[in-house]
């Protein structure tokens, strides 16, 4: 969908423009004429004759002629209304600007819809309502009262607030930050954040997107298209509020270790998007990503003329997980040559406090050939001799020479300084005012070439019963069950090619002795209730029962305590198991996210999982790759691999595991909640066995 | 120590004064001149009669009369020979600027050795060498050329590096952020940063000293007076570089999973100083601790013009670890009867995008006054009607009117906001610009001023049978044995009070067999030889043994296949050992830093440690309360008090066993290294037992 006529409208009619400062509407015609705006502005006011100097018309019928865009800043009731008059005009474009909508409550809402269904109607697009408005420098459009005309640039930026978006042009326009496209998205009522960012994504004046969010409409939508526009242009986003369902109670595992932000971690980490978490930040990263080349590799050097800035940035280079460079013998030789005597010649490479450009100069150039450099940071405090402006001029020229390389600077100070940050900014070199800030942004560069450098993603897919999976859970659907015990959670598994341990239920001790005889010990006893999840919580399991007295034992003690404590439970037996001694306990699991679907968990299994939250979290559906990601993403992944002695585990199998689980809850979206806990993972080549599960469908 | 000297000098010379602009020796005295300064000035320099219309002198003899204060700008070299006509003049406070001393190698090595050692003789102290020099605001002395004499301020500020120090400064008076005192402490040849840090506790005009230090002359001392001070005054430091410890080859646990940084947190935590990253966060620090009351817990209330900007710090508040305050009904009800309809009456307070100055102090005014508030963060964002100015006036007043609840700023923009931030300044109400950054700040407020309220420590001591640990230490360390074995590193826990359990040598599979028969079973064999530390890498420990049969076999085949993995290790024998089956596992440890003595460590116990690092360290002697914290700041204090229906054990005891260490470490300072790995404890009451340790000495 193309948003042309919002962002180069031919022709603007202001809807509500008014001849009193402070209104909104004379704001906005301000904001058009002041931004020096080329095409034809219409008020539309039926109280006035002429506004600004500009003809006034009573209705949009009289203009006579089709606008491109309409700017709507009359009260809600009157909104509709003005919406037919659109689409009798044949006017495609409009921005509602005023509140007063959904936000406020049932009349509102009511007039929003009204609003969309006689736009959809029509073939109108809405911005907003309840919006800031839209800005597009290089159109010289400032269809908005957020505040004066920015920079051309290439952000294109979108705001579901619009008292931010107010902050942040007054941030840009303070820092000569450019835009591309400002966007108040507001209520969405009809373009939403999606639109605007597919829009920008086709926009050849954006280089970077960025915005802030509260609540993303189409999970779904989101995710894939996002994903794909990751590819092509970095995505940029504050993401403020947890989302609704960190409230619900949780039924599984995962589901309590899932909270309000994780659906949203994973999201970001599927789709590519980097979060930010100020303005600041974001302007910060938005500056690298639109000027420098990205960083082949993780390995960072550093040149300063104060050793104390190198060691903080060195410092900075360790705790966010880049690497530091370690110069080449041939480059270290090089600097040799012509830096004095005192200068450090290993990274970080310290000109010493008297260096002028020329020693920045050979010095950038030279770390800059070293092969086993990705990017280069170039660091400056005043000292006495310093030359911040012509330092500034050599490393824009240095780093214009080699653009295959990241040059980033920080030169810490402020007074004495200032006229190096302005050829920064001209010469477009991305300049941050402490070492660790830009460390961060090559830290979002190098994560952002990962990224975009993974294999294109294949889903594998296994065999699946699916009759027998249906079969069991539309019985719990019709029967309003949401939990499926634990003896059709594992047919499902089965369904799915999981193996599970063998067992059967016993109504009496002795029944429970003699399934045990047959299949040999140990065996663990589980209580058996359709209304008991976490029997272990009630001592419903007792494992490592050796022979025929403990079973009978265990047996006993259950169905004398039991009851006790939960007097409702309906009791139907204990389940007899065969006992799996050998091998790792880990956890697989899925809970699913309203608005993004399933979210697949993976961690170290038993009930040490909640204590030590070593766990990871994925979109589904998983490729192998992103399943083995999620193992190696836990610190539970070294000890699976073996440590001191002791021997692996088969790594594949539970990234397979993972996978198969990934399917079953793709294929199966009543599936709302699912812990494969614990998953039993022998040494390479061995079955792993799915000790327990639970299921709960909706 | 009074410093009084440097900082409220009557007289001052300088030797090397130079008429030659960009020489170090014209840009002190000219910044001793453009500051102001009322005392007098003598410039000495033997080829020149006057400088900048001062009489000079061919050298402080010639003076006739003993300066408060000589700054030496001179060679190396020559420095010797001025400190000893400082002696004869009798001056007992000298600057030294000069670079080309210790930091260059072994000539200036040898000077400074003479300069120290001559000062020491005459009690003269130095500051220096190779430093900036020294500012203070008050007393109009800038006896450095480190930039202009920043505002009189009440931040106590001092830097290891001198480069850096100019950059804070000019950073400082772009920001105008006042100073007490500035000194740039260079080689620290006599005067080091404790020093200063002493001085800045007792000068009346320093509120908070803050610094950038890259190493710490003398651990013991600094954590020990650190502490006292900052229990009046706090102490913000950034701290670059990792310690020399960490490089070291580690041979327990505890030394492979303390980090090069372990030691300095511990020093921090222990010594209540506040940690900062950057020179702009330090500052962001510092404003909050020297305008505001400290607040009385971790609730924050947020009052803001813009729901986005409020959701944002609510999010910080979060992810920070602060309570978001409940307001009371009252108060709600309060905000309802004055506030617009639409406002959002419950934190964050929303006064909505069109509020005035008016409206923002009657709901500063309400909240303050919530007893469940304990700090108040006003954010504004730049609408059409927003008056900033006004706005921050009325936060200044009501903050006034109401001392004792911190009260922060964050005014998202620039030009819009700017008179507001002005406002902000005078009125000592520290400002932020993004909500994130406030947040920080009122969270080391809240955390600071937890550390201030803790109870005084007092180590509680346990009786140790110091000769039995004495003779075993002594022993190893006549014959260069660094490693005590296992037998005896518990005969030294036994002799501190911990249990052990029962074990002996066997050097035969039958008598291992027989051992175990007494002992009873199941046992635990493990390999014994004084070249093995980690005994179950090499396959050297087997447990669960349970009949005599399994012990003679796992006795050959040790005997049979590690001296073919170390055909170098000498053997003696094969320790079995009851087996502890009942408890949970963790390790209690300790490593010596170089510098700062015993750091202890909790975490979980068995091989896994390493595998998760659940692990936390505090500075020995460890009082009761912080012995328990070690506990509580892991993940696995929640397994040990027992999760999901599973008995809980006994925390006391554990937090015994640390104090036990502690004494242990404490007392012995030739233990170098040591882990009880592990340390199985059972429920309330029941005994731990230290089934394994290691302990090395030097």
């Amino acid at each position: 969908m193309s948003l042309e006529k919002f962002f180069k409208p031919r022709s603007v009619a202001i809807v509500g423009a008014s001849q009193q400062p402070g209104k909104v509407g004379y704001e906005i015609l301000n904001s058009m004429i002041d931004a020096g705006y080329e095409g034809k502005i219409f008020p539309v006011n039926h109280k006035a004759q002429s506004i600004a100097g500009l003809k006034c018309y009573p209705d949009l019928a009289s203009i006579k002629q089709s606008c491109d865009l309409v700017i709507i800043v009359v009260p809600a009731p009157v909104v509709p209304e003005i919406i037919r008059q659109c689409a009798k005009a044949g006017t495609k474009a409009v921005i509602i600007i005023t509140a007063g909508f959904k936000e406020v409550g049932k009349d509102g809402r009511e007039f929003e819809k009204q609003v969309t269904s006689i736009a959809r109607q029509s073939g109108i697009r809405i911005i907003g309502p309840n919006c800031l408005g839209v800005i597009a420098p290089s159109s010289k459009l400032n269809a908005s009262f957020g505040g004066d005309l920015p920079l051309t640039g290439v952000i294109g930026y979108l705001s579901q607030s619009g008292a931010l978006l107010a902050a942040i042009l007054d941030i840009a326009n303070a820092s000569n930050i450019g835009f591309s496209k400002l966007v108040s998205i507001g209520n969405k009522a009809d373009i939403d954040e999606l639109d605007i960012i597919k829009a920008f994504a086709e926009d050849k004046e954006t280089k970077v997107i960025a915005g802030y969010l509260e609540s993303i409409t189409d999970g779904n939508a989101f995710v894939r298209e996002a994903e794909q526009i990751s590819h092509n242009k970095p995505i940029l986003l504050m993401k403020a509020g947890g989302t609704a369902a960190g409230a619900k109670a949780a039924s599984s595992h995962t589901g309590s270790l899932a909270g309000s932000e994780t659906a949203y971690e994973a999201v970001f980490a599927r789709a590519g998007i980097i979060r930010c978490t100020s303005i600041r930040q974001q302007f910060d990263y938005a500056q690298a990503l639109a000027y420098q080349p990205l960083p082949k590799g993780a390995a960072v050097a550093v040149i300063t003329n104060a050793g104390g800035a190198g060691i903080m940035a060195a410092d900075a280079v360790e705790r966010q997980g880049l690497t530091f460079a370690k110069l080449a013998e041939k480059t270290v030789e090089k600097l040799a040559s012509q830096l004095p005597a005192a200068a450090n010649l290993y990274n970080p490479v310290d000109v010493l406090g008297d260096a002028l450009a020329d020693r920045y100069e050979f010095a950038i150039d030279v770390v800059l050939d070293d092969p086993g450099v990705n990017t280069v940071l170039v660091l400056l405090t005043p000292q006495a001799m310093t030359d911040a402006a012509g330092t500034a001029k050599v490393v824009v020229k240095t780093a214009r020479k080699k653009p295959d390389k990241p040059v980033l600077a920080c030169f810490l100070g402020a007074d004495k300084v200032e006229a190096g940050l302005k050829i920064f900014l001209e010469g477009k070199i991305p300049h941050y005012d402490s070492p660790q800030k830009a460390v961060s942004a090559i830290k979002v560069l190098t994560d952002y070439f990962r990224w975009r450098s993974k294999p294109k993603r294949v889903v594998k897919l296994f065999p699946v019963n699916r009759r027998k999976v249906e079969t069991i859970v539309d019985r719990h659907l019709r029967q309003g069950i949401r939990d499926i015990g634990e003896a059709e959670s594992k047919e499902i598994l089965e369904a799915c090619g999981f193996v599970t341990p063998k067992g059967f239920i016993a109504t009496t001790a002795e029944q429970a002795a003699s399934i045990a005889g047959q299949l040999g010990y140990p065996v663990v006893l589980k209580i058996w209730s359709p209304d008991i999840l976490h029997k272990s919580d009630v001592g419903g399991v007792k494992i490592g029962l050796e022979e025929s007295q403990e079973v009978m034992d265990a047996f006993d003690l259950m169905m004398y305590r039991i009851p006790k404590k939960l007097p409702n439970a309906k009791i139907l037996g204990v389940l007899v198991q065969q006992m799996c001694t050998k091998g790792k306990e880990v956890i697989l699991g899925m809970k699913r996210d309203p608005n993004f679907g399933p979210l697949m968990m993976f961690g170290m299994g038993g009930t040490m999982v909640e204590v030590l939250k070593d766990v990871s979290f994925y979109l589904a559906p998983l490729t192998p790759e992103e399943a083995k990601q999620m193992l190696i993403n836990t610190k539970t992944y070294q000890m699976l691999k073996g440590v001191r002695g002791q021997q692996g585990v088969d790594i594949d199998v539970i990234a397979e595991g993972l996978q198969r689980l990934s399917q079953l809850v793709t294929e199966f979206p009543q599936i709302q909640e699912m812990d494969i806990n614990p998953y039993m993972v022998g040494p390479k080549g061995s079955t792993p066995i799915a000790v327990d599960a639970r299921i709960s469908v909706e």
